[in-house]
């Protein structure tokens, strides 16, 4: 064990003062208003959940778990995802009640660091779960959602990068010569490693048909602008229809222009089965936020219904959310002793219903009084003549 | 290890259903706004701490904390409670900034529990803490920030029960013949044993006037009107006139009618050092919350200030806090097919622009549809005809 020194936090655990913090709140609140005019509902679930079931579900790598014991030797996890507690609950308790369910959720997930490298081992997400509705209206209301949402932080500049988990799975099954080759070559898009993909294809030794056909996918699917331009690597089938209808659903809502459509998209999560998407703003290097449809997921807990929705990372949102100048203004309140106590309290309170922030302070309470004056708008002190009105 | 069943949760964990999740949120902004508003600034800690800083600072007794070990091997510990964390946070960087300091926070704090006796391990607590005041003015402002933000929500019949340990400790000592026994009789009145209490005076074989002195103790003690009552137990001394000075001052903000006095109030967190309080809802058989002034924990961390601040649990105050009936309508529309969608979704966007809560749903996505039409205040289909404009 490594000797701590009293102030240190774990490994990716941070504190959030308060301008990050009251920027959240304005997050949490944007977000809840919005989701529940749409008819979301918010719930929250407990931060920690038995490896057994949500654990082993949530398809997050085992090394960012943050495992513990409890006191009957069972293995706990700190929620490392929402979308998982909410399956949980969904199946075991509200799909009894209202099909299709919305959800919406605003919580902390876990996920723990090897090192120090700059990357919060707890963080918030916001999304919404539609668990029940297997049809593309519900991926299409998922997708202008998260538009609309984007827009309503006052973020204009952002788009929606959609591709498709079984199109995917299919061009990689149909153009290599193996299953293993098929994953490794999956697992190195969701790295996002479009070198090592070609490396990977080049060392298979593959026909040069399929070879070809995987380098010249690997270039240009990326960046694709209708449907019929991945027909030429797959044959028609429900899912490039399905693909179709939702591209038209969107063109439909006018929101075109926020989206575009990139074939390789692939995730590390296994439940995802159809339409997955990420959600990237200008200015930002990584992600926003992604989703897509996890039908597999309620599978596993024994429903068989379709599920789509998506999660946002709070941090990242607040990096490119344009900051807006704090309103009220503050006023500190220094009085001498016990009988200006009074006075002192009436005028805070007069400031405090025009809308102003003020704090009550005693000089007795005070060590340095030019220092703590810094801090606010406005300083009034509360003197003997006050009390003579 | 026993057998885990799909949805299960852990001991003590829940889930949050909308209609309680709505409830927390108002409280969370009611508070946010009140305590704002008195210029206290909110911050956030991380769910993990190293048991080595917080961990056993935090006073909280071992067997109710959850514990993990991390990667470096290395015991963390869920925080416990938030007084220790924001200690850790103050002492580090904001003391060097503004003294006094005046935090505010809503959080999830941590309890493992031993059986399933229907207490929850993980509940919200909102609170505030005033760092670097050590005068009277500082607790004043405590507990009438407590009794005004529980009128905030709504409670009107509540009462604040006043103690101080430095005095209970000096009764205590005073009337026992040694430490031990000081101490047994402390820790009997933390668990409010009192019929404990009198059997262990009574073993103690003191002299008749100190077994005397705490039986009578006990029976009044926890029902004293002004700081003078006490005065019989223990001569004159600083405490007496600071806890004198505070029934003033309370008085003066015409508060008394919610303050009592009970000179029994112990704590086991023994960084209490002086004025302590519990906060009783009428109709809630436990504490809303409690504070009191922690001095010693500041000086844990290397920094000889005065603390003081209250926290008050949020699942407890739900319980009490009056039910107001929910008001914006909602609304389900319903469309058959793709060409009615932008239909429907105008239809929908009307209806949210008048503060109602409208849910989209197609046709398609449903399995039942009279059981899905009785969540909504009112039902809408789109139909062909509403094309024809």
């Amino acid at each position: 064990m490594s000797s701590i020194k009293m102030f240190e936090k774990p490994l990716g655990m941070r504190d959030t003062f308060p301008i990050t913090y009251e920027k959240t709140e304005e997050v949490r609140q944007i977000g809840r208003e919005f989701l529940r005019a749409r008819g979301f509902d918010f719930i929250q679930t407990p931060s920690l959940e038995y490896f057994d079931t949500v654990g082993k579900a949530s398809a997050i790598y085992d090394a960012s778990l943050f495992k513990l014991v409890d006191s009957q030797g069972n293995t706990l996890v700190l929620r490392p995802d929402m979308t998982t507690p909410i399956a949980r609950v969904a199946t075991s308790k509200l799909l009894k009640e209202k099909i299709p369910l919305r959800l919406a959720y605003f919580a902390n997930v876990f996920r723990a660091q090897q090192t120090e490298g700059g990357r919060p081992a707890e963080f918030g997400q916001m999304g919404i779960e539609i668990i029940g509705d297997g049809s593309v209206f519900a991926d299409a209301e998922v997708i202008m959602t998260v538009i609309h949402l984007i827009q309503a932080f006052g973020i204009d500049s952002f788009k929606i990068t959609i591709g498709h988990a079984g199109v995917l799975n299919c061009i990689l099954k149909d153009y290599t010569e193996s299953m293993e080759q098929a994953v490794a070559l999956r697992t190195l898009l969701v790295e996002r490693n479009y070198v090592g993909f070609e490396q990977a294809v080049e060392s298979f030794n593959l026909p040069k048909t399929k070879s070809d056909a995987l380098l010249q996918f690997i270039s240009e699917a990326t960046n694709f602008v209708t449907i019929q331009d991945i027909e030429k690597y797959v044959r028609k089938n429900d899912a490039l229809e399905y693909m179709q209808q939702l591209v038209e659903l969107i063109d439909a809502a006018n929101l075109s222009e926020y989206v575009a459509l990139d074939f390789t998209l692939s995730s590390h999560m296994n439940y995802y089965t159809g339409m997955l998407f990420e959600v990237f703003a200008e200015g930002s290097g990584f992600a926003l936020g992604n989703g897509g449809r996890y039908d597999g997921l309620l599978h596993h807990f024994g429903t068989k219904v379709g599920a789509t929705g998506f999660g946002i990372r709070v941090d990242r949102l607040l990096e490119v959310i344009p900051s807006k100048p704090t309103t009220s203004e503050s006023i500190g309140v220094i009085f001498e002793e016990e009988a200006l106590f009074i006075k002192a309290l009436e005028m805070a309170n007069s400031f405090r219903e025009e809308g102003k922030r003020v704090t009550l302070q005693s000089r007795k309470g005070l060590v340095d009084e030019n220092a703590f004056a810094k801090h606010f708008d406005q300083i009034l002190y509360v003197s003997q003549e006050d009390l003579v009105e």
